[in-house]
């Protein structure tokens, strides 16, 4: 089976390159956070109290489930423990979604760009992504409701979002939501939502999530993860969250085919649910603090623009650039400033058409201020020097 | 996509009745072992000295990786770090080497009965599994090359053996591989070895790893795992080993799409590969004393069968039951003794036509002896009481 490339990672060669010569490379390209995992989470692995560490239940440990659903309840999401799956990550929450619910030849609509994984996944499941082109100058938002039910056909069984959403970091409204729903109940679709940044949103909005859409309990499928709310991206648990009895039946059959979600993995997101307020608040003030910083450093620059994303921990920004796939590589094979280089995803992998975002790039405040003011001077100098500049 | 249920884990809300009963249920049905993990594993957790779980390269860490090579130097396989890749346990390690190698309509062939799973990761790759019977009253030995060049069609593309054999136990021996090797060679297929249970030989002779066949370098790839080895199924660790290069690449932009294997687990891993020879030996030892334990067992009791299987830690065994599957679930509905029952799983799952496996089930002895013989005692008990005896 023959995919596409990871955006997110296939320029990794370059920057590992880059490293053996000594530069320094600021990683904005990825979402792995520099901030720290909670001491609690760190704590419970550290006090593990097992002599054999056996797989869990394929749908996860049943005192993580339990948690889930208190946590879940903090966001006026009631589900009980039956309704929630654990998977390898948000990345195995999608893949077994799309697999559960997608049969060959079928389609899911999203809005681009998108997470370029999605692709991959929908692939695997023998789907078809069609899309709905969302705009840098309209800062993103959702399109229209015509818009999307132009992409309808009788393949169609998914509309998916990200919300808040990866790479753009734009934020539903309620209003959007709503428009969502209607369209997923009057066509009886699936609504997939994968909602990992649900404590990201910056604009003071109360969270919108699907599983608090009436009407449409049986269509909404919502992948979420630990990875980014606890700075956990490397223990590899996730969620999928769902009303719906048949497609967790269906789901669960390729959870016991993979047998068992890490089982320390779970352990840790287990404890991390206990973290205290001042933890995810302290998060949040943070990268409130940095999407400002970059977002302002960004506009700053000649040629460079971005809209103030209100979520998530990315942004996609148009630089003045042929091709920013390219410009990429150079900042990572040829351009130096100070002994450092800036890596960025380049957003054309995030479209159904790359010459959609042939000048953006996605980038992801993930490093602390110090750090963003010397990758934006990276980026200022590199944009002065490359050949490929266009005014 | 619609699957099989997965036949190891299909019964568990049976079995799960039972245990909320109050009724003991011995777990024969699937690889849990009851052994402990070494203790240097649990330390290397415990001692975890980091701020932040971040994803690891998709690849795997390269700390984990070099360690690999000095652990395959053990078994005479030169291999460098660049040609293990680290996977979400062997489960994953079968799932992206199908997705890599096979398209839409390819076939696999693999000798039955064989780990269901297969199945489902082969559907999962859009692919067809293909089988050659193996025979109880031969002790599951490989088929004659006849027999498997009978099954190669133009969409052939792989041979898979699980050697030491899961479910059967047998154990290839270098006649055999040999034999494989020369059709692989000749029709150009890939032979995709899955090896997890490579320590678990008790006939004496060596390991006969496909890595150590001559003339077929590009064409293999080995699954692995530590799940088995180190008793740590929890941990979701495996790998996929082969030099064949193009395979590596198409293979990364699968581990890319899905980011990152388990952290946790690979520092776990790692320090297993130091663990001292004594624990290796003592696991070793323990399996045979279970295993000749349960080979007896099970052939004194009347109407039961089992080969003395060479690897692993399970047998087939055919039982004087009308369905497998229905005595299964018999015994965990209906039958108690003691104020226990046992569980087995079917072996009409690890055949392509259920008929061939209606008597049979597989065992794993995973338990310690005192458990085995209390399974044994229940297992004759329930085989007098079954009212779908037969003969």
């Amino acid at each position: 089976m023959n995919i596409p490339s990871s955006p997110i990672r296939k320029l990794a060669p370059y920057a590992n390159a880059a490293k053996r010569d000594g530069v320094h490379v600021y990683h904005l390209n990825i979402g792995q956070p520099d901030i720290q995992t909670p001491v609690c989470a760190l704590e419970a692995v550290r006090h593990i109290d097992r002599k054999v560490l056996e797989y869990s239940p394929s749908d996860g440990c049943p005192s993580l489930r339990r948690k889930l659903v208190s946590y879940y309840r903090r966001f006026g999401i009631e589900v009980s423990e039956d309704e929630i799956l654990i998977t390898t990550g948000g990345s195995e929450a999608v893949q077994l979604t799309f697999m559960t619910c997608l049969d060959q030849g079928d389609e899911v609509i999203i809005p681009e760009p998108f997470y370029a994984n999605y692709r991959t996944f929908a692939m695997i499941a023998g789907a078809t992504v069609k899309t709905v082109t969302t705009h840098i100058e309209e800062g993103f938002r959702l399109p229209s409701v015509e818009a999307i039910e132009a992409q309808i056909t009788d393949r169609t069984k998914a509309i998916m979002v990200c919300n808040p959403n990866n790479p753009t970091g734009y934020a539903y409204t309620r209003e959007e939501m709503l428009q969502l729903r209607d369209i997923v109940k009057k066509h009886n679709l699936f609504l997939f939502s994968d909602e990992v940044y649900r404590e990201f949103i910056y604009n003071g909005e109360p969270y919108v999530s699907a599983l608090h859409l009436d009407g449409i309990e049986e269509n909404v499928v919502v992948i979420d993860s630990v990875s980014k709310r606890y700075s956990e991206c490397g223990i590899r648990v996730g969620f999928i969250v769902t009303r719906n009895k048949a497609f967790r039946a269906g789901a669960m059959k390729f959870c016991q085919a993979r047998l068992s979600p890490p089982l320390l993995g779970q352990i840790v997101a287990e404890a991390s649910i206990d973290v205290p307020e001042s933890y995810l608040k302290g998060v949040y003030d943070e990268y409130i603090e940095r999407r400002n910083f970059l977002i302002e450093g960004l506009n700053r620059i000649p040629g460079v623009y971005s809209p103030m994303p209100n979520g998530a921990f990315y942004t996609v920004a148009s630089l003045p650039v042929d091709d920013s796939e390219k410009f990429c590589i150079w900042c990572l094979n040829e351009f130096r400033h100070k002994g450092a280089t800036v890596m960025m995803a380049p957003a054309s992998g995030f479209y159904s058409d790359p010459a959609l975002g042939r000048n953006q790039v996605r980038i992801a405040y993930v490093l602390k201020k110090e750090d963003l003011a010397k990758a934006l001077e990276c980026l200022e100098k590199a944009l002065e020097q490359y050949p490929g500049r266009v005014c």
